[in-house]
This record gives structure tokens, sequence and C-alpha cells, in this order.
């Protein structure tokens, strides 16, 4: 496995990939790698010739009240783990090269960047959008996977993919949850024992959501309600929302007929997680 | 020479043109080809081994009250000057085809976007840097080449390909002139024989004002105020802007100590022609 950290170097190694007729993955991650990441990266390993992992804390897609400079490392650590799945090359470039001095261009997507995180987190989509179009440049991947954790993040460079025509197939990757069904988060190490007990309430929401719906019920608001009951917001626990929504377009649904997102994001102390699940409903 | 209409057929050519090592070449034109255009066609002839020119008149960086509706179309002439200088393909994509319904992606490049035609015409750069990046995705060049007549639009794409790391080579060509030295544009057709007397002037105030530099002159307000006396502003004739700024960033300068770039947009009649030139000064 190699490391590479310049930008030119990471494009020239692409290059000659290319060149050499091989299929490029990438593993897109800002570090502290989990068991979520490295299942990414085993779902590619067979399907392409070379695996790019990135490893970059992107700063332009955290808000000034967030944890950018707090945001766990272990860089040796990714690089073990990263290998020992087998993947070929890690791509970590320093901020300044990815965003020199005159840096002034971001890719906007507009309409399924409003709701849900876009709400509370002003920026982060461009942000996330504009790396990803980088290290797309950089590495010239065939493919790239993504958690579903992040749903809106995916949904939205689904959407970048396709209205920019990028040639890149872009792959979504189910949830992946500790032994208490906690989603793996890097930011899971920010808990508490006693936030992480707290913290399961969001899967048991998400739980509870479907199970309303299998019993008959089709209303949002009566299944929202049940779920803020379940999650119990008190002293350490706030929520910031909790939406049902379509699953591609992400705007909001009164009820649910078929497929519908439901999307967490609440506070466990000053921990942000996220969590959601597609509902179903049988008719 | 081939006419390709579709945007997956486009990038299955240069999937294929990529795997056979072949060099790609873009000329991105809104059609209405004149002189200028075929001169960039034909520097690039020789360093590529694919030419493609792109017509398409991309609505998306007209603004409401511009000539969209109007602007000059004739795409068999077009046809016949392309393969008259040995363009492989001609790319023209339908607006349905490259903004279809649910499109929400955009490029926004922001300080050099600001001055100049950005202060006169919101939201073109915006559509400019877009559909650039649509079509390096979909025909996937190693070189692009854009006139410098459009000066402040090849700048926004060199600050874009290199902001976002896009891998391509970016080439300016001089501009173009009439036997009169009119600056070459599809625009010109709408001059009446009077109105086109009138439209010299722009070219004749560019001259004027590196020859006040020849002579010592280092002050833009001076050089300004002489380019405006040359241009004439009158009943026929309205002068958008008429700026001296580093050729660089854009920013507006004061003095002209070294390079500068003297950019102008005059109105003569409904027609907004622009017109450049560096200026530079010995020490």
């Amino acid at each position: 496995m190699r490391i590479i950290n310049s930008v030119v170097e990471m494009q020239q190694q692409a290059d000659r990939w290319r060149a050499e007729g091989k299929k490029i993955a990438l593993v897109p991650t800002m570090g502290y790698l989990h068991e979520g990441h490295l299942s990414l990266m085993r779902a590619v390993r067979n399907r392409a010739d070379a695996v790019v992992a990135s490893i970059f804390v992107n700063p332009t897609q955290f808000g000034p009240n967030e944890d950018l400079e707090r945001y766990p490392r272990d860089f040796e650590r990714d690089g073990k783990l990263s290998e020992s799945v087998g993947v070929d090359v890690i791509f970590a470039p320093q901020p300044a090269d990815m965003y020199p001095s005159g840096y002034q261009t971001y890719v906007e997507v507009t309409d399924v960047t409003g709701p849900l995180c876009g709400g509370s987190r002003p920026g982060h989509f461009r942000g996330v959008a504009t790396v990803v179009a980088k290290l797309f440049n950089i590495v010239e991947p065939h493919m790239a996977i993504f958690g579903e954790k992040d749903y809106q993040q995916l949904t939205v460079i689904r959407r970048m993919v396709a209205d920019l025509n990028m040639n890149i197939e872009i792959i979504g990757y189910p949830i992946v949850r500790e032994h208490d069904d906690l989603a793996m988060s890097s930011r899971n190490v920010y808990l508490s024992a006693e936030q992480r007990g707290k913290a399961l309430r969001l899967n048991l929401a998400l739980k509870e959501a479907q199970g309303l719906i299998d019993k008959g019920e089709r209303q949002s608001d009566s299944i929202l309600a049940r779920v803020r009951e379940v999650l119990q917001p008190g002293e350490d626990v706030r929520i910031d929302y909790a939406q049902i929504c379509r699953p591609d377009t992400l705007e909001d649904l009164t009820r649910v007929d078929d497929r519908a997102l439901l999307a967490l994001a609440v506070y466990v102390g000053a921990t942000r997680l996220i969590d959601n699940r597609i509902l179903t409903a049988r008719s």
C-alpha cells in the first residue's frame, strides 16, 4: 500500500492506471476509520483493479461552531486498517494543497440540500459536493462508494454526478451498526457510557416507526409523534430533526404509502448523531 | 465527420478514444461559426488525435432580457465549416438532454466573476462554468481551447479547472479580427452598416490606450477618460463598462505599471459588443 499526499502525484498515478486500462474505485473518508469504512473498502475491492481510500478532514464542510478542530484523527491506525482490507493507495492531501490561496470555486446542488441536515448545517453540502468533485477529478475513479448512513450526502452526490454528467458509478452501501445497533460513526467516540445508552434510542425509534407501519399506520405525523416519544428528548437529548420524506428528492411526505425515508438527527450531549431507515408500507 | 446529439453517445465515443490512448481536444462554441472559431479548431487540430467541436446555445448563460431566442443559428453551415478544418465530431446536444427535469447543480466561481461582465450579466458565468464543466465530463478532453475575446470567460474557466483539479489543459487563443479590425463575434450579424462603423470605435479605443501608455501615461483614470472620448457614447452607442484591471484576478488597477487588461463592453444599438487588449508599459 502506498500513501500519497500530493494532489499532482495522485493524479499522475490515476493517469497511469487509466492508461493501463485499470478500473479505479474511490472510498472517500474523513479518516478515523471504523468497520463501516472497511465494509465500503471490501465492497469495491473485487470490483476494481485499484482501490484508493482518501483520508481528508475537509474544512469546508464544517460550520464555524462545529467540531473541525476536535474531529478524531489516527492516521497510523487508519493506514493499518486500510492495508488489511486491500487498499492500494491512501490519498491524504493537506488542506493548503486542496484549497490554495485564491481558491474560489464551489459546486452547489440546490433542491436536495435544502431539507434535513441542509437546514441545520448551512454550507455543509456545498463543502461536500465541492470536495467530492475535486476528489473525483484527482483520483479519476470509475466508481465511488458511500455509506447510506449519510443518506442525504449520498443523494446530493448522486444528483451532482447525474447533473454534471460525471462518468462515475456511485454505489450506496447499507448502514453498518455496532453490536448494540448504534450506527457506526467516527463521532461515536465522543459519547460517554451514559450518552451511548441514550444514543441507542435513534435506532429504536427507526424500528418502532416501521413497526407502526406494519400495524397499518400511514400518517407521517402519527409516526413522527411516536418517534419523538421513543427518542425522549430531555436534558442530554435534543432532536435536531425527525422527518419522513421521499427517498429520491427528500421532499416531505405526509403519508407513507410505499417507500419513505425516515431521517433523524439528534444531539446526545454535544454530539450530533444521524441515522435513517427506508420505511416500507405493503399495500 | 460525425454529428453526435446524444450525451450518452458522446461519452461512449470519448471513452473509446481514451481506451485507444487518443488525445481529445474540445472547442466549445455556441455555433454560427466564424473565422475566430475556425482558428481555434485549426490550432488544436495538430495537437490532438480527435477534435470535438460542441455547438450548444446554452440557455443558462443568457439573462431573461438577453438574446437567447434570436441568437443566430445555422447548423448546416457550421457543419461544413467544421469539416473543412478537420473537426472529427460535432457534439450538438438538445437543451432538454443537458438540463433534464429536476436539474439542480451549478458550478460557482466567485471572485473573478464579480467585475466586468459579471456586473452586467448576473448568473452568466455560473451558466458558463456549469455548462463547460458538463461538456468536460461528457467529451473528456485532454485540452480545450477558448478565444481571448471572452477574456473573463477564459479567466473563469482557468480558475474552475485549477480549483476543481480538472485534468485538462486550457489554451487561450488571440482575438481574431475582421478586415476592419472589428473583433469577430456571432453577434456582429446584428449590426447595421452604420452601427458597424460605430463598432470600430472599440478597437480604436484599445489602440489609443496603448498609444497613451507608449507616450508615458500610467494613470488608469486618464487612459479611461481618453477611451471614453474615442468611444463617443451617444444616441446609438452606450458604454456598459470600460475598465483597466489585473490580467489574472481582474481586480481594478489604478495604474498601469506592467501588464494590464483593458476590457470594454459597449452597446451599439441593441447589440452588446465586447473587446479587450493587454496593455503593456515598458519601464
